[in-house]
Formats: C-alpha cells, sequence, structure tokens
C-alpha cells in the first residue's frame, strides 16, 4: 500500500513528524501537496468525506483517512512496529508524543503569541516577551522531563526514550533538538547541556541510515521562516 | 477496579474531560487531589515510576499510570464503550478529541499569551489583542469545523458526534459549549447560534441523568478564574 500523505509544501511544520516515521519505517508514500495538483487535492479532502481534519496533516492510509498529528503516529506506530505491542507501552509512547504536540504548539507560539491570523511582524513585542519565559522556564522543563523519561528507560541503553526499540518518540524528540538548534543557536547552546540523554536520543536517529538519506534528500526541505522552528535572532538568548 | 485520578482541586481544567468520561461511564473512581492529603499524593507520583506525567491529569487504572487528558480518554474509551469499537472508528473518535485538545489550548491562551508563568494581569493588554482574534476568527473555524462533523454523521441523529452512541467526543463538546457560554457569554450568544448542532449535542449530553446528577453534585468543581475558561469580561464581546 502507498501512503498518501497532506500536508503543506513548503515546510517542516507538523507534517514532518509523520514523513519521520514514514522514512524511518521505509514506507512507501507520495508527499501529495508537494507533486503538481496536489495543495488543491489536499484542500478539497479537507473539506469533505467523512472523516474531514480541522488542519492538515493528514495520512491516506488505503480506506482510512487519519487525522491529528500524534493520532497518525499512533497508527503507524502500531503498522511498522515503531511503538510497543503491549497496551501499556502503546499507550505510554503516545502520552509522550502528546506531550511533544503540546511542546510544539509552545514552540510555535512563540513567535505568534497573540494570534495565528496575524503576521510575526505585528507581535513582535509581544513574542520577544513570551520567548524569554520560553527559554528561560519552558523549555527546560520540557527537556528535563524528557531527559528523565530516557534516563528511566533502562531497556533504551541510552538510545531510545520508549522500550529496547526505536519508536516515533525518538523521532520526534530529533526533530525537537534539530529544531530548537535552528531557531535558538544560542540559546541552545546551554540548554542541551542539561539534557545530554536527549542528545543522545536524537543522535541515534540522526545516525540510522534511511533517516541520513532523507535528511541529506530534496524529501527534506530545509528550516525555514514560515515554518514552526524559525530562526528570529531577537528571541533568541542574548 | 476504582479508578484514581489526578487533577488539580479547585478547578475543572483539563480534569473535567476525564470527570465527564468517568461519570457518564458510571465508573469507580476518586478525585485524589481532593482527599486529604490527595495533592502531596499527586505531586510524589508524577515525580517518579515508570510513566511519569508532564502534567495532571493522569488516571490510575490497576498497574497502568496513563497521562495526557485524550490518551486517557482513548483508554476510558475502549473500557467503557464511550468510542466505536472498529479502527477506523477509534481513530476518528480520537482525531476528534485531539482537536479539542487543540481548541483548550487556545481557549486557555486568550487569557495568557504571553506565558502560562506570568498572572493574568501582567498580561492584559496582549490577551485582549488575542481575544479579538480568538472570537473573530478561532472560536467559529472551531465551532464550524464540529457543526460539520454532526451534521455528517447521520447515525448520530442530531445528537452525537460519533457513530450511533455517546462518546468521548460528545461529552467534550458539552464542556466546550458550558465553558464558552461562562468566558465569554456576549460572545457566545451570537455564536452559537452558527453552531446548532454541537449546540444541540451539547444539550443531549447535558439531559443525560448522569450527567445532570454529576453537575448537580458537589463532584463538579464550578468555573472560576482559575481554570481554563475564564470570565473576563474585558475579553468578552463588546
Amino acid at each position: 500500500m502507498r501512503y498518501e500523505l497532506y500536508y503543506w509544501d513548503g515546510i517542516q511544520g507538523r507534517g514532518e513528524y509523520v514523513r519521520l516515521a514514514l522514512e524511518a519505517a521505509g514506507a512507501d508514500y507520495v508527499d501529495v501537496a508537494r507533486t503538481k495538483g496536489g495543495e488543491a487535492k489536499m484542500m478539497k479532502l479537507m473539506q469533505g468525506g467523512a472523516t474531514p481534519s480541522f488542519a492538515p496533516p493528514y495520512l491516506k492510509a488505503g480506506k482510512l483517512l487519519i487525522g491529528q498529528t500524534a493520532n497518525i503516529l499512533l497508527y503507524l506506530g502500531d503498522k511498522h512496529g515503531l511503538a510497543p505491542k503491549t497496551e501499556a507501552g502503546r499507550l505510554w509512547a503516545h502520552q509522550l508524543q502528546l506531550t511533544v504536540s503540546d511542546f510544539v504548539v509552545e514552540i510555535h507560539d512563540v513567535h505568534h503569541p497573540v494570534g495565528s491570523g496575524l503576521y510575526y511582524e505585528d507581535q513582535k513585542p509581544e513574542a520577544k516577551r513570551r520567548a524569554a519565559g520560553f527559554l528561560a522556564q519552558r523549555v527546560p522543563k520540557y527537556l528535563g522531563y524528557f531527559e528523565r523519561v530516557v534516563k528511566a528507560n533502562k531497556a533504551g541503553k541510552g538510545r531510545h526514550a520508549v522500550g529496547a526499540r526505536l519508536s516515533h518518540v525518538d523521532l520526534s524528540l530529533f526533530q525537537i533538538v534539530e529544531g530548537l538548534r535552528y531557531a535558538f543557536p544560542k540559546a541552545m547552546r546551554k540548554l542541551e547541556k542539561t539534557a545530554p540523554r536527549v542528545v543522545a536520543v536524537h543522535d541515534a536517529v540522526a545516525a540510522l541510515p534511511r533517516i541520513r538519506a532523507y535528511c541529506e534528500s530534496p524529501r527534506r526541505i530545509p528550516f525555514n521562516e514560515m515554518g514552526i522552528f524559525r530562526h528570529y535572532p531577537e528571541l533568541d538568548a542574548e
């Protein structure tokens, strides 16, 4: 079966967590909006059908059309061995993925604290205020949490957040570290020293042949200032 | 089995979506933080164990300790018939619940646009700016989405968002309507006219004997200005 991924062209955004899972699984998929006429197809699918999504990404898997990033990863985790098979393990991996989702919302809202309908340029003073608390309190809180999770997971031998094998959680933590380094390079130089185990999970993912090949391919869209992780120097640490 | 729910005393917050599911299911549970010494027990459980949570709510179900609101509802939905049994139906209900979660973040951030670590009083001008876009664009977008979902679900006969039976999605939509009415009474008088089907789902939930009994009991904490839905008249429509 060839999956159809629907997500905005031009940005990594939330679609990237799905792309990383598909790539790590070696799954056959087409990134529809990046093909000719694909964006129109995506918009049409968002309006109708039995299970319309509030927003991209969504994944067509045979007859299923699945929306919400963490929900898609719950599905792919089961199908491709990217999550534990036990009930307890699946719920735990999903819980961590939902905490990644919460973190992603906060990362986005640093540059859009007043509203997603306004330009960054219309909310720069508010963004600067939000960035200060984000870097001082929120990033340490999230990274500290995931650091404790990786530490407690003895079976992962420092390479995996959940169990003894690669999961969608590892892949998403890879993206979080990559993105924070891009968006806040000065702050991250200090912050990632406080979360060496999270960085080790990132490094283990980065070394996977399929992920390395993906990141070097044109399928990986570079970070930019239209996505979730944006490098605005004025929002980084001094 | 008696469930143990862990959530802050004094507010409905995210715990309320879990309480509504437990109440609708007639499940046996204890709201631990509202018992003597319960909050200390909650804080201790957040720090340790095999599956620590980033934040409350979490639910102890036998040996399982499950965090993240939507994840808890995924579990309870399966155990208590509050979600469809098919793979497609479960994923669809969960997708809608995750969209409720996104909406809840936005509702919270109206009064905390700059940061959750600051008081509302320290971000009032920013909150006023955010509230304007929230009421003009975001609430109509979310309510419009759920309105289409309920309309498309013929099996629900106007009473249910998913399938022919009560689900955790209906319960959460009930809470969304209740909360928006409390927080933004002036704006909601107009807004809910645009989403009569969502209001009908709310009304069907409100009429359930178990939910009616719950809402009239001291177990239902009243809305207040420490929770997610806060009534600040200056943020409501003119």
